[in-house]
């Protein structure tokens, strides 16, 4: 087996001051990987809006405020640098690529995990949430839970899809939605939705009809949309949300509806809407989470819910299962993530620019750059 | 084939002011039957509190108000008494007993109807919302639609199980709960709940944990529950709640809560506290609709949905194979209605009996007599 | 409502000598709708293999020999040119295009009818068996059950789809595989295969395998296989199903072997070799029915079945659903049938070159020329 | 946490001729368990006719005959002896009650592990079949995959539903069968058959239907069959299969037959009766493994699998939820083994009354009596 050196010390990028958009790089310690665990030299990972979430402890039903000094980072890609004792079953060699994601690692037999509910599982553990995260250059993750990266597939592409491809790939599944099916997707030109629209359409034959602002017209097409929908040519009030509504019902191949809505936007409003899309046994399937006080979906009563047997699905992140699945369309060149690429040290402008909502695409960054 | 008499005018019960709670009846003249039409001597006829939301024009959503000299009714039993040209496919001969629900007919080719989804047939008949019900002696029925009654049910038994205990066994259905879940019914001994206590126990397999009041335990616990929680032992704060919650949790098999509950009742409050039952992926079935305004599913926020990956599903009524599958697990003595008999005249004082709350079981119509 | 002139007579392809391949163009009297039909003024009928079949009575398992006179063809599409009295439920208007297919009728009432099992319909009735068929100007269909033609499908296109496209479509879906699972179509550049391969590609977001003689290649790719594997490559003995199964299986994503495989060829030695290319729990479709006297599929023992897991489905047809979806997926480009046109008096013809397999793609009668 | 004394030495059943039928007890090293493992003191294990096919090699698909000195049995009851290091996280504690079963460990992150499909692990290991099974007193096993043993259920019952139980438990699972479908179990008064009977019927709400020696009627009844079929009362012949096929058919509610067949018996010809039950769309879950040379099943060829749109599932043994759930089962009351007890120098009698088809019931070996 290839063995390759291991430093002492490596770079990781911290929160210094959790609640506030701030991160610093540091040198910390090497950990040796324990028994069952691996440890992987990271070369990329993406930037996601969780973990802005985690930094600045908006996300007010996590348990817990972040701790400062906490890696952050749950999108990491890597080789495996060394294995811990008890580590052979997974099939694990140096060398290997591999992926850490949200759910860095779960116990595997509680009955979440036994319903392939890796989200859920009763002692998950979170990267970049009081596990250390993918910010640094090496990290150590269980053997058996690691998802294998695709020969073809490059890492950097690979570091987003596997929290937002596996994400959306696991909410599109669980829409119940079957092929040839019409699935909306609001924001469908965002971090989220631009995944949703190549998965669900080209990886998985829904009909795709993509909600997003003009200007996002173009790029929502070329990633399959069917149908688009300029939501700028819409007033903000009752008005233009019945008139959307009876546009995105009419563009449906028997004028009722959409199976799906995936709701990937972290907003009230879209929730609101997205039930209203929806024909006889619709899916509105929740992926955003809102900040700030948390608020019912408005128009989910149960005498609407009921009349067209409509159906409200929450989809937290897929499981290890999901995350091979995702990689192995991404090998195939089903989906493909729109990034770009900065150092180390740029993070902290990278969550700023999420901040103001100017940033275009999905940001990774090179581990290998401070 | 047999023949029979059918006379020509018959007795019918109509809402004569309908916005208010009274009925009465009248002597008819009896249609016969158009094409691919049956003309049912209905013997029976169960009390559904749709009829009486219907009457007083309760439920808002709801297209229009009742029409004065509708005759109400969707839970009718009887024998066929003559078919109509071209409905000789169907299979029935004069004197076969059938039954009439509230989905009074279907198109059946419509996609929502291709989909096994009758209650949201584009073009689908309401029996007694405009469509002639079965507070009568004579109704005209689809042959090719009408519920086959088995031998062995007796018509009187049978007439509730045509709404009730096809919503619920309908709605069990669609919980997604699988045999061995433990599936949570809130008001387990009333007219759709004691219904769903049996045939999510005996006829599905699931474990049913029942909800009331006290005096209703032993009553309960006859249907089959394998638990029992007397409402009036908790306080109706937030104290109670959190109280009842730890308390059904701890009494599933892993302590991590319900894979199901079916919400029979027609509480805002009563969905509130639902969704807190559930486990991981637990599903909360919508049946019962809250009179008045609208309201949201309290906790139904979109982060409480993807935190545990929660599913609300709302379900109308069942479709036909939904209604013969229940007759089926009657004659196999899976579900027996609790019920008492009324002539035709007392009608409305069952509804004001309903309104007051004050009813016990289900109430059946014997159209036999006046 | 728009009229039409209808005529008194029409042409007809009749099987004048059943058990030999012969057909005769006739002149018929049109009939009139009766009640629920409408008459159809059919342009274009498919041929298939059952057609034949059903000619020669070599589907032994037919109930009954074809009687002489018969009417064949069940893939016609035309427009609507008369309406029966009470069919107007169905919504459909003269002038409409519509489609009749294999299953002509069924009486949606029985138990297989409401389980979405037209196939298996206790009185269904067969274009082209005993009921006239589609090789004719004028047939009548049950309003209800037709399928509608979308705008911006060719009815020359469509005709075949009613037949070969649905079953395919079916039959994909009872596989149950998943987007992303690797589907193996033995035979993709047939009449079947072709539309197998871009439905389940395509349509369902099936990783597709093609198997077929080296010739079919270019044209199987560019239908959208991801792998192809020329048979003629492979001895026909053990130690050439030997290898092939070992590069089918290598092929697929974690080396174990195919999700499913759908058997369009009506070979019992491609059913023997079929069920090997299958990894744990995949699904043996059978499509293809072997003439002759039945053999049971070769490697089918318990043990096989067992050990991994395997499954093996019957798929006969698909239902009226089945039909509307795929002609959704026609009208959205995905599948195009590759045809030939021939007129009325070439049938004979036609089923001479189908029985020494010289066609090239499926064949298309216009019924405008004689 | 508590402690027990650990002996050094313990009595264990070796094959010591496989290919015979011949047991020996013998006195063996105990060992610690290493990383992730428990070590269980063992108190009782069912014996199961896997054990006896393994030892005498009759399964000729097994990868390898059986060494002599390996200790066998797969449905072992007994306490954890002893912790070995990591195997914290699995939640164990000394003392507890765990069973180890066929599938005695599985790699957890191969495809066939993330699908669920335990008995397809690429690396799985069999108890009792290269890796030391449950006819000794103590016994190694993963901590994360052995199964808790719910209190209330006595060890002796438990053993055999580790194998018996959760095999028929999973088969009708894999059925598709659902509430209230007709299930047939052909020799349903035996060792499988009468767990299947139980679990069908209380514990999945299936109409249960057996088929056995007439001898065996009050017994199936009382396990809960609504209907019972006397197999003497059948001619072995053609016309014997027909009349007990017309006989099946008609006792269902329709007429139309089983929705399953599971079949538990290991004879070739009641598979080729098997398939003759089923109604549209029924299936036959196969598994008993007849042994011997392996044959096809006779009627499944693709014409008759197609007309009615029948299928076969291989189903090998049920996974680590499919023991949970059915342990659960045992908790509620839902299914009891019928079974006696003998000490571990009766085990080769066992196996010879096993063979000369004597036995009644289940046998459960008491490990603490030599």
């Amino acid at each position: 087996m290839a063995t390759v050196d291991v430093p002492t010390h490596h770079k990781a990028i911290i929160y210094d001051k959790p609640g506030e958009i701030s991160t610093k790089v540091e040198t910390i310690e090497t950990p040796k990987p324990g028994f069952g665990e691996v440890l992987v030299n990271l070369t990329h990972s993406g930037v996601c809006h969780s973990d802005q979430a985690v930094m600045t402890n908006r996300w007010t039903w996590l348990p817990a405020p972040t701790q400062a000094g906490q890696v952050g980072g749950h999108e990491g890609v890597g080789k495996v640098a060394a294995l811990g004792p008890g580590s052979e079953g997974a099939g694990l060699k140096v060398g290997d690529r591999v992926g850490i994601k949200w759910m860095a690692g779960v116990c595997g037999n509680c009955m979440p995990c036994l319903a392939g509910r890796d989200a859920c599982c009763t002692s998950g553990k979170i990267s970049g949430y009081y596990t250390p995260g993918t910010f640094q250059q090496y990290a150590l993750a269980p053997a058996h839970y690691v998802t294998p990266i695709p020969d073809g597939v490059p890492s950097d592409l690979a570091a987003p899809l596997l929290c937002g491809g596996v994400t959306v790939y696991s909410a599109l599944k669980k829409s119940g939605a079957q092929p040839g099916d019409t699935v909306v997707i609001p924001g469908a030109g965002g971090g989220l939705g631009h995944l949703a629209m190549q998965i669900g359409g080209k990886g998985m034959g829904f009909r795709m009809v993509g909600i997003d602002s003009g200007e996002k017209e173009d790029f929502v097409r070329s990633l399959g949309a069917e149908e688009f929908f300029n939501i700028s040519n819409y007033s903000r009030d009752e008005e233009g949300t019945k008139k959307l509504v009876a546009d995105v019902k009419a563009s449906s191949s028997d004028g009722l509806g959409a199976a799906a809505v995936v709701v990937c936007t972290a907003s009230n409003a879209a929730y609101a809407q997205a039930l209203k899309f929806l024909r006889f046994g619709g899916t509105l399937v929740c992926v955003g989470v809102p900040e700030g006080k948390p608020e019912p979906i408005a128009s989910a009563d149960p005498g609407t819910m009921l009349v067209q047997e409509l159906r409200i699905v929450g989809s937290a992140v897929g499981n290890r299962k999901d995350a091979i699945e995702t990689m192995n369309m991404a090998a195939r060149g089903i989906v493909k993530t729109h990034f770009t690429t900065e150092p180390m040290s740029k993070l902290t402008d990278v969550f700023n620019a999420m901040d103001k909502m100017t940033l275009k695409g999905r940001v990774v960054i090179d581990l290998s750059k401070e």
